[in-house]
C-alpha cells in the first residue's frame, strides 16, 4: 500500500501487536548504560502501509529511557544505517560539538550526560536535515522522575508524531514535510493502534499518562474522553494537583514538549483518547482505554 | 452567497442581531435539567453566507450551561436531525459507552454527570466523523465556577470556532476540513459579529471574558486591544492574579481548551478583540468592546 | 533574488552584520521619550533576497524598548511611509481610539502610556490589514522588567516572525500570508543570521534570552540545543525557577506572546537554537550560541 491507499480507519491484521505503551520502571542503579543502534528498517505505520523507517534500535519511537534526578546515562550510539546520523538528548546539558556530531555508517560514539532536571525529554537524530530524520522516525523519550512523584496504579507513555508517506516501502516524502501536509498523526508510531489494541486499566485505579510531542511539526492537544485531568505536569512543573478545585481537559504540547496527566476512570467502559485537533485524531492520533 | 462570495469584512444587514455573549448566571439549584435538541437548520454565518448547521437547540454554539462544583447536570438529548448524533460533555467524568453513544433521528437519551472540577469545559457531538460534526456547528461550553471566583461587573463568553464553507445553504466542506483550509474563524458562530454589534462595558468596570476554543482545529491567541490581562485562568488553574507584578497579552488555547481573562477598561473608547493569529482575525475572529 | 531563488541554507556575504541581539539596559529615568519613524526601506531578509520592508526606525524588528513597572513611555510616531500606518503597544492599557489611529504619510501623533505590568510586550502597526503590515515588518518588543528580576551575565532578545516573499525588492505577498505559506521564519528579521554570526557567551555564565513571537501566524517552540531551561517566564509569570526540580526544553509561544528563559552553558562549544517546529527551523528560525 502507498499513500494513495492509506485509510486511517482501517483495522490492522489479526496478528498485529501494538507497541507496548507501559512506562518502564527506573532501574535502581544510578548509571544507565545503553546501546542505541541506528537501523534503517521497513516497517508498517498503518494497516497495509509500509515505509522505510530510520530508527533507534529498530522501532519508532526508539526505546523509552527512565531514571532519577542525578543519574548518569552513557549511551553508545552505533550507526548501522546507510547515511550519516547522530543523536541529541534534551535530558542532559552539554556542549553539542562532540556528542551530537553526525557519524558515518559503521561508526559509533559515546554520549554521556547527567540528568539534573526532572521531566519527559525528547531525544532525536541530530543530523541535518532534522526535519527529514525526525520525519523518518528518529526520536524517543527520556523520563526523569520528579523527586515527589506519586505512586499510581499504572503508567503509560505516548509519543505523538507525524508520518509524511512516501512511496510504498520508501522513506517519507520530504516535500510533504516542507509543505506541512502530514498523512498520519500517531501515538507510538502506528495509526490508531490503541483503538484496535486498547490500553487497559481498572475502574478506580489511578493512571498516569506521559505524553511527548516529537513533531516534527504538529502540536498535541491530548484529551481522554470521559475523564478529567486532576493532575497536569508540563515541561518540568505541576500545573494541577488533585486538591486543586479545577481540572483540565487538554494537555497542550508544542513540538518537543512533554508532560504527564493523571486520571481515575470512574467505571468500566471504553474511553477513547485523541489529540483534540480533530483532523489529527482522524489521521490516527487516537486510541482507547479499555477499563474493566 | 456561497464560499466564493464570502467577504469577511462585509457588514451584516440592518436587522442583524448578534448572539448574546453575556455569561449566564448559575442557578441556585444543584440539579440542572436541560433538554438539548439536535436540530439541523439553515443559518447565516457571515453576511449573506448561509449554511446548513448542525446544532444543539438551534444555535451555533449551543447553549452555555453553568453551575458550581458538586452540581449535577441531567441532559436529555433528543435527535431531531436527519443523521445520527450524540454528545460528549468534558465537564463530567463517566464511562462514555452509554451516554456518549450515537442515537438515530427520533431517538433520545439521558446524559447525567456530576461536575467535580471547575473550569470552562467543551461539549460537542460524539458521532464520527467528529471533525465533520464539530465543523458543522455541534459544540458549546459548560462553566463550572471555581469556588473563589471573584465578583466582577460583567461577564462574557466567547467560543472560537471555524467554518469550512460548503455550497450555498449546504453543510460544511469536509475536504476543506481535512485540508485545514478554514474560510472563517469566528467568535460565537458568526464572522466578526461583535465588530458590528459591539459588546459593552463602562470605564473602570472589571470585566471577565470566558473563552473556549472549540476548534475543530485552530488554536486561539485571544487578545483585547488596549488592555492587559491582570487575571488569567486557563484549563482549571489561575496563571495570573491582580496582585502579580506581571500581566498577559494573550490567552493561548489549543482546540478544546478554555479559560478566562479579566480586564479593566481604563477609559471610554473602542477596544477591538482578536485572535492574534492575524490570518484568523482577518477571517472573522475579531470583535469590539464599546466602552462608555 | 526573488522567492524562487530563496535558499534558507545560504550564507550571507562577507560584509554581513547581524542585528545586535543584546538586550538594551533600562535607563534610570522614569520617562522614556522616543521617536518612531515609519520608514519603507528595501532590505535583505536572507542572503540575496531583498524586499520592501515597512519598518519602525528602519529595521525589522523595530527598536527594543525597556523600562520598569511604573515608567511612562512617550512615543512620537511619524509616518514617513507611502501609505497609512499606526501603532499599538501591548505594554500599556489605554483607549485605542486616538493613539492607535492610522495616520497618513507626513503626519505624526504622540502615543503616551504608563507601564503597570511586567513582561515582554509586542508592539505593531495598527493599520488594517494588520496581517499585511505585520507581514511586511512592522513589529517590535517592549520589555518591562519584573521587580525581582535576577542579575545575569548576558541578556539577549529574539523576536520570531515570518516572511512571505514577494517579487524581488517588492513588499510581501499577501496571498501567501492568507494561505499561511511562509517562505521564511526568522529571529530578528533575517534568515538564520545567528547561525552565521553567532551570539556569544562564556561557559558557566548565566544567560537570559527574551523571546517574543511577533507572528503574524506561527507559534514558536523555542529551544536551545545542549541546554535545559532552569528558569521560564511566560506571559507575565514565572513557570520555572532554578530551585525547582524540573526543567524545560521548550518555551512555547502563540503569536503576540512572549517571555524569557535562562540557561547556563556547561562548557565551551557551539549550541544551536531553533524553533523546534522543524519546518520553521529549516525556513530560518535557527541560530547559534558560540560559547568560549
Ligand atoms: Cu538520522
Ligand atoms: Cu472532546
Ligand atoms: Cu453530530
Ligand atoms: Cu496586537
Ligand atoms: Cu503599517
Ligand atoms: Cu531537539
Ligand atoms: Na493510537
Ligand atoms: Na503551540
Ligand atoms: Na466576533
Ligand atoms: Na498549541
Ligand atoms: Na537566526
Ligand atoms: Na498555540
Ligand atoms: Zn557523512
Ligand atoms: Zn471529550
Ligand atoms: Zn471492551
Ligand atoms: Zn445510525
Ligand atoms: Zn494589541
Ligand atoms: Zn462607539
Ligand atoms: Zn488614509
Ligand atoms: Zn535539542
Ligand atoms: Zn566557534
Amino acid at each position: 500500500g502507498d499513500a494513495a491507499a492509506f485509510d486511517p480507519m482501517a483495522a490492522p491484521a489479526a496478528g498485529f501487536t501494538a507497541r507496548d505503551a507501559a512506562a518502564p520502571v527506573a532501574s535502581t542503579g544510578r548509571l544507565h548504560k545503553l546501546e542505541l543502534r541506528v537501523q534503517e528498517v521497513v516497517g508498517e505505520v498503518a494497516p497495509g502501509v509500509r515505509q522505510t523507517l530510520w530508527t533507534f534500535n529498530g522501532t519508532v519511537p526508539g526505546p523509552v529511557l527512565r531514571g532519577r534526578v542525578g543519574d548518569t546515562f552513557e549511551i553508545t550510539l552505533r550507526n548501522d544505517g546507510g547515511v550519516d546520523h547522530g543523536v541529541d538528548f534534551h535530558a542532559g546539558a552539554l556542549a553539542p560539538d562532540e556528542p551530537m556530531r553526525s557519524i558515518e555508517p559503521g561508526e559509533s560514539l559515546v554520549y554521556r550526560f547527567r540528568a539534573t532536571k526532572a521531566g519527559i525529554w525528547m531525544y532525536h537524530c541530530s543530523t541535518m536535515p532534522m526535519l527529514y530524520h525526525i520525519g523518518n522516525g528518529m526520536y524517543g523519550a527520556v523520563i526523569i522522575d520528579p523527586p515527589d512523584l506519586a505512586e499510581v496504579d499504572r503508567e503509560y507513555v505516548l509519543v505523538q508524531s507525524e508520518f509524511y508517506l512516501g512511496a510504498d516501502g520508501a522513506t517519507g516524502d520530504l516535500a510533504k514535510m516542507r509543505a506541512e501536509r502530514p498523512d498520519a498523526v500517531v501515538f507510538n508510531g502506528y495509526v490508531a493502534q490503541y483503538a484496535h489494541r486498547p490500553l487497559t486499566a481498572r475502574a478506580g485505579e489511578r493512571v498516569r499518562v506521559w505524553v511527548l510531542d516529537a513533531g516534527p511539526g504538529r502540536d498535541s492537544a491530548f484529551h481522554i474522553v470521559g475523564t478529567q485531568f486532576d493532575t497536569v505536569y508540563r515541561e518540568g512543573r505541576y500545573e494541577l494537583r488533585p486538591d486543586d478545585p479545577g481540572g483540565a481537559q487538554v494537555l497542550d504540547l508544542a513540538p518537543a514538549a512533554g508532560g504527564f496527566v493523571e486520571v481515575t476512570f470512574p467505571a468500566a467502559g471504553h474511553y477513547p483518547f485523541v489529540s483534540h485537533a480533530m483532523v489529527d485524531a482522524e489521521r490516527g492520533a487516537r486510541g482507547l482505554f479499555e477499563v474493566s
